[in-house]
């Protein structure tokens, strides 16, 4: 065990609007020894969320962007390595909000023992954490899928759509979905439950989806945005639900595209077509009842296998910064989850 | 009663979208005599409605306009002068969807007696119509408008707007609208159940809307879009419902404005702040539980003063058309309705 903690730094904002690595600084400090009643924590892994955006950026009046300087945080999974605390003891194995570091100190709020069930700990950051919610409260909350409905997905090999395959096929509908290779693609259909996958960078691909889903589409699911939403959109069936889970290509647009505004016609297809449009965050529900109900039911079908999480494994803390980066470019298939040590 | 019968018949379609006058021709006939098993009918009141406009033009890949050469048709109210039919006799007041004409011969399916309750007839055409069931369903069944909302309807003084301040008010919400003058603004505040309504064509209509409605909107009815929503739509709070009944402001529009294309932004509100965009159609609802519920609640409504509709009466058939122009151009106080007999 080294004698040092390194921990990654917020350095300055992102001048355009995707964070890069010289946004933050590699630092190293005296690892931290835990007081009375507190613990410490070795990271083992972090978990690359979208939503880490919205810390090094402002993104909204409600987002509240950490400090320059401070330490860069989110979904870390770990092992209590000292405790003073009757709660904890050394080997337990502990998921929360913690910063970017090899070392976190505290008093133990906020932080959930994983249970010995087996399943790997770093799934508590995918599917049975914040992607994996969503994904659940998109598919049997906001859309309640249904056998037979036609459900298409953006980012289908993504965190979160990876699971909407998985759990829509699971209730009995079929599954649409598009990414950004045609490897992808092929992994969504073989792995992830998918019916049929687009290449949203092949150049005919909003003709190849309105050919290929001859049904129309019943619910969707978007997570992306962008030109997978276009080509989609008008294909919604009367009486069509659509859950806004994310909007990732709006993050990486320094400006607004200046074409027509859409934005009438947007609301035009949703009266014509009596279309249910939804925003979906799971911030929202997390610790009600329809959590435990998810936590329960989604550890469940891991362990039956009827829902086999993908990870996107970086290894390495110095490269965490190149991970977010990386799930904004689409090079991560599955979940994206930094390993820091074992 | 003269020999000849007056109907309007679609000359052309509009070049541009709002029809005119010079689309429809007035011809007249001789006075049809009905046959066996027929009623004949004369027509009373024209109800003017929004989606009229879908008759005169192809507006979505739905809609089926009327053939050129055709009867316009639309909402009316008759008094069946004659019939052959044992389930009406003379006198009756019978309403339904036939032609803009003076009179009108059928079998009598599709007509309902309208029930002597002493409501004036022509209230069948809104408050009792499609214009009272729209507010209904987007009050009561869309945004569930409970005690203490902030609810926003643009078009307070419309024939749809009119129902629903009146029917907020009643739930104990706090409604507030947009009309096209000082007047209509001030008769939405002394008579519609409005708290305050501010006039969309004033230039500081945006900054007098922010500030007017200090605590932002739980509950919005779509039924213009146009700048009233542009105004509205960032005020709604977190967890705020949307009801799409209409668009006219897009009817009158002959191309998309080029502007940056704001649909991400809608899509990125709705997600940010979890809304719920519904939209809404009385089509779908018409002959169901709800309708019938509607019907007996309305009409108990009016008969006890709870809501008092608003009619804005044009005299003569032939002035129909412009009738229809004017509520593209907001001519209409309340509910626009032709008197073409007593």
């Amino acid at each position: 065990m080294s004698a040092i903690s390194r921990r990654l730094v917020l350095k300055e904002r992102p001048r355009f609007q995707i964070p890069t690595a010289k946004c933050f600084r590699l630092e190293e400090v005296v690892i931290p020894n835990p007081g009375q009643g507190q613990i410490r924590i070795r990271t083992t892994w972090l978990g690359i969320d979208p939503n880490l955006f919205s810390k090094v950026k402002k993104v909204s009046d409600q987002s509240k962007p950490i400090a320059i300087g401070s330490v860069m945080y989110g979904a870390t999974v770990g092992r209590v390595d000292i405790s003073n605390h009757p709660d904890f003891k050394e080997g337990d194995v502990v998921h929360g909000l913690w910063g970017w570091q090899d070392y976190h100190v505290c008093d133990g709020s906020g932080i959930t023992k994983i249970s010995d069930d087996g399943l790997r700990p770093s799934y508590y950051l995918g599917a049975l954490g914040a992607a994996g919610f969503g994904a659940y409260l998109a598919v049997n909350e906001v859309l309640k899928v249904n056998q037979g409905d036609v459900v298409f997905c953006s980012a289908a090999t993504g965190a979160l759509g990876q699971i909407v395959g998985q759990l829509s096929k699971l209730k009995g509908a079929m599954v649409y979905g598009a990414a950004s290779s045609d490897e992808k693609c092929g992994l969504a259909v073989s792995e992830l439950g998918y019916k049929d996958c687009f290449n949203y960078k092949a150049p005919d691909f909003e003709r190849t989806v309105s050919d290929r889903i001859e049904s129309g589409i019943d619910a969707m699911v978007v997570s992306a945005g962008g030109k997978t939403f276009d080509a989609t959109f008008p294909m919604m069936n009367v009486g069509g639900r659509i859950a806004v889970c994310g909007l990732m290509a709006l993050y990486s647009m320094s400006q607004l595209p200046v074409t027509p505004d859409r934005s009438f016609m947007i609301l035009n297809e949703i009266l014509l077509k009596r279309l249910s449009v939804r925003g979906s965050m799971v911030l929202d529900k997390l610790n009600t009842e329809v959590h435990a109900r998810f936590m329960t039911e989604m550890t469940s079908w891991i362990i039956s296998g009827k829902i086999k999480p993908v990870e996107h494994v970086i290894e390495g803390l110095e490269n965490a910064p190149n991970a977010l980066r990386g799930i904004f470019d689409g090079e991560n298939l599955g979940k994206s989850v930094v390993h820091i040590s074992d």
